[in-house]
């Protein structure tokens, strides 16, 4: 089956199949490789001059990108944006928001459909006029409505305070990364937590800390099958029973319409999510709104949807360096394959963003985490890089060393914040808290970029760390929608690049199936019968492990 | 200056300088490069067999380490344990133990000082008969009858419940891991927190959740100078002056003796460090001593410095294979520097050691992030990687898919319980929740080292992912203290192997020398002053990007 993509030019036909064919053979790729051999020295004299830092920079929505740390000159940018247009990194966005069938690999069995996480909030200004766009945003819409209108029922009198999200992955992370966010806004008295492994020891901590009768738990699953989530909604039913709760009046599902979680009897009321909706890429839908809309309230959720609707609509820019997620991408390009570097930190100063680095990982490794394109083909080169990191400073009294002084070069997003997000600060020895967290950020890019010189080995500091800075004004919802956008467009774009499928997750199931096999011999062994061990051997080897001597 | 470390033999003396020079001419070092030509294929037809899963192991204080999923065969198990001769490692740790000078740098200015994290347990079983370590053990003993008497006197009566403990680095990351990872461990009742970020929302959220009358604070840093920990001591005082309570009544400190914090004027108390601990090992010192004694009673404290201690001894084990991290170091080393791999995940199948991934990041990291050895000479090989993990099976829904079919190959090391931590479990679909973490643990390790192959290019599972499997009976004290131990001694024996200084963090001296002149800047501008760009020229750059339009 082949993907058409409709509003591509001839041109794009033309270059079609040697584009397919190789990456390395693009224009751009060749001269971006012979640029790399002499990459932009950081550590140069003059350099990382203060007219580059000042200069060297982009805004959209109040958030500035700045990029004078990256080991990037205008010849490697003017590259970088040829790589953008000859792989038509835009016209590509342009026809995911619009809804063509992106996630696929053609002349092979695969998802086939569309990526709409776009209409999940397109409510606002210059609304995506797609039909298939506009379809799933008039869907999205109405379970809003619905969604205000079950927090008005619960509301008056208040009948929950406290909320336990069960879901895993992008059901977990996400919803958990921006819940953690946002605390600082949530409505008094609110409070969310969330329940994703099956480790029992898990539930256990969270139950024996809320108040059941004022609970309300949100269980989500897209197919209403995922193993961890169903054994964790019985082992919450559980505690409910146990306290002469009925779980009925506090459990609502979040899950695929028809789904065996779309069901009346089982639940105060079910939110609806579409097979076009990967879960990581699932924040703004259902599977982060129950609980943000129940923790913030629906304004601020409404809030934290413009800015996501905001950074998509800058992504949609055909100007690419007026299209922040785009350059954003572009630089990550030159890191991986063209610099080589196998990682990427991303480091938040702000301990509110605490989560945010696992969320990425998560969106980021899934997506782009890659081995063959989109014709089925194995790539020849390096697809998405290892995605880790914890907020700064914390950071810097840890792995910093190795960042600085290390044998494998990281490169760094930082994400920093001009105000804090409570108004508690303090003055101590002449400058806020909040100061000292952004001079530690500025001096952390700089000492990464120009290193130091020094007789004694173990001061040198060999720089040319490349990083780059996403700088907002303040934490608040509508910033935390559009830094969520900025990165969803990023790694899709960067999926572009590469002309790999970034929306499936083929390689997870591997392992889910092995699982099974060994629950199976779990379940044999407890009914008393020995395992048959033909089936799957190496399994049935290891549960030979766990007996104790 | 010339370290010596006395009881190394004259062959050790005489391939000294051999050795010294490099490590790519070591016997070993040769003949694994020859095998990394041609690595073990645990894809292969029967190699990954029950009966190399089944012998494949050891196992020391009721602690197996699977390695049968590693691609290590006979000869290279071989020559692996050669190159653990060939550098002297069973000498080396021998040397650490007994308190020889190892945190040193030849020739140049160094910290030059013993490495006595293993003193601080040292209590129990055999102690170290060498008169520094034995004086090491005895402060460290005097210390901790300090802290069981000042337990005594605040529990009778009870004067507090919760424990905020302020600290950033090292005196932040193992404590709060460990407290994680104990807290089904609790006396009822206690509870603590951690403070460590400077960011002002971060204590905020803190001090606005806890019983302020109840609280103790324990504030850690061994210079009593670490600007974060100052800062955030100041802010917490705060906010007891303002709840109209007297700070010197609820805040103790840990601290080098005669340090600016080691004060009876501003604290209740204070316990004491010493130069020879360095931070990302003082988990066990007072700096974990003072809020794991206080939340989990001194009994289970004591517990976990046995495991730890009985660690400590079969680090010393003249057998390599009966050396458990001797041997963990080894098979990091073989996909480090022969499989060239970057990174190394840590995946504990355990919610309880959530934290415990971002403390080995540091442990490993601020280690063996190094670039030169120990006569200050740059390495021409790769030292310490990438460490960064989540626990699964949450990870299953989040990287895996880049670590079953990315294009960096990412060796992993689980850690996994037969039993869970809290009796609380049920069984669902015939196995319980413990059962199914355990069987996604195994089929991940099976999954990865053995891959699939497919006619759908998509489903293909290239396989041979390395990885191990550390296998407790459950999470108590004791097997967290053996764990904790197991991670430090192996990072010392890789730093010995590779002839770095393990011992000290120079790497983010610059980081912290450029933040105080932003500082000043921004001091400089509170008061009304125009900043003087000469001095530091691309701080003032960043902070002309702080201006709202």
């Amino acid at each position: 089956m082949l993907v058409r993509i409709a509003s591509f030019d001839a041109c794009w036909e033309v270059h079609r199949e040697l584009y397919m064919t190789a990456f390395r053979h693009l224009k751009s790729v060749i001269r971006l490789n012979e640029l790399a051999e002499d990459p932009l020295d950081l550590t140069s004299d003059g350099v990382l001059s203060p007219k580059r830092i000042d200069s060297w920079f982009k805004e959209a929505l109040g958030l500035k990108l700045l990029f004078g740390t990256e080991r990037v000159g205008d010849n490697t940018l003017s590259a970088l944006l040829d790589l953008a247009e000859e792989t038509h990194l835009i016209e590509k966005m342009e026809a995911m928001q619009r809804g063509d069938i992106l996630n696929a690999i053609e002349g092979y069995e695969s998802e086939n459909r569309s990526v709409l996480h776009t209409a999940m909030r397109d409510f606002f200004e210059q609304p995506n006029e797609s039909p298939i766009a506009k379809e799933a945003s008039k869907l999205a819409y109405a379970e809003l409505e619905k969604l205000k209108e079950f927090l008005r029922e619960v509301e008056s009198p208040e009948r929950f305070t406290n909320l336990v999200q069960i879901g895993i992955g992008g059901s977990e992370l996400g919803p958990k990364a921006i819940y953690t966010a946002l605390e600082a806004f949530r409505k008094p008295g609110r409070k969310a937590f969330f329940l994703s492994n099956v480790d029992p020891d898990d539930g256990a901590a969270i139950f024996r800390e809320v108040d059941l009768a004022k609970t309300l738990v949100v269980v989500v699953s897209k197919s209403g099958s995922t193993l961890e989530t169903l054994t964790n909604e019985e082992f919450a039913k559980d505690f409910f029973k146990k306290a002469g709760l009925d779980p009925k009046k506090h459990f609502v599902s979040v899950t695929g319409k028809g789904s065996p979680m779309d069901d009346p009897q089982q639940y105060l009321a079910s939110f609806y999510i579409w097979d076009y909706i990967g879960g990581r890429y699932s924040v703004t839908s259902m599977v982060g709104g129950v609980t943000l809309a129940f923790t913030l309230g629906m304004d601020r959720f409404l809030e934290f949807l413009r800015g996501a609707n905001a950074m998509d609509k800058v992504a949609l820019r055909k100007d690419p360096l007026e299209n922040l997620p785009l350059l954003s991408a572009l630089f990550g390009i030159w890191n991986r394959n063209f610099l080589g570097l196998p990682t990427v930190a991303v480091i938040p100063y702000s301990q509110a963003l605490s989560r945010f680095p696992a969320h990425l990982q998560q969106l980021d490794m899934e997506s782009n985490g890659k081995r063959i394109d989109k014709r089925g083909k194995p790539v020849d080169f390096d697809t998405g890089p290892i995605i880790w990191g914890e907020p700064g400073t914390n950071g810097q009294h840890s792995f910093y060393q190795s960042i600085h002084q290390g044998t494998t070069v990281v490169p760094l997003e930082f994400i920093g914040f001009k105000k804090s997000q409570y108004k508690t600060d303090m003055i101590y020895e002449g400058s806020s808290c909040q100061e000292k967290l952004l001079a530690n950020l500025f001096a952390q890019s700089i000492a990464l970029s120009m290193g130091q010189k020094s007789d004694n080995p173990n001061k040198v500091f060999p720089g040319n760390r490349p990083n780059r800075i996403l700088l907002g004004e303040k934490l608040d919802p509508y910033t935390m929608g559009a830094i969520l956008a900025y990165y969803e467009n990023k790694v899709a774009f960067q999926g572009f690049c590469w002309n790999i499928n970034s929306f499936d997750q083929e390689g997870v199931q591997l392992g889910k199936k092995l699982a099974l096999k060994i629950i199976d011999q779990f379940v044999t062994l407890r009914v008393g019968k020995p395992i048959e061990t033909k089936t799957f051997p190496q399994g049935a080897a290891f549960l030979k492990h766990l007996k104790s001597e």
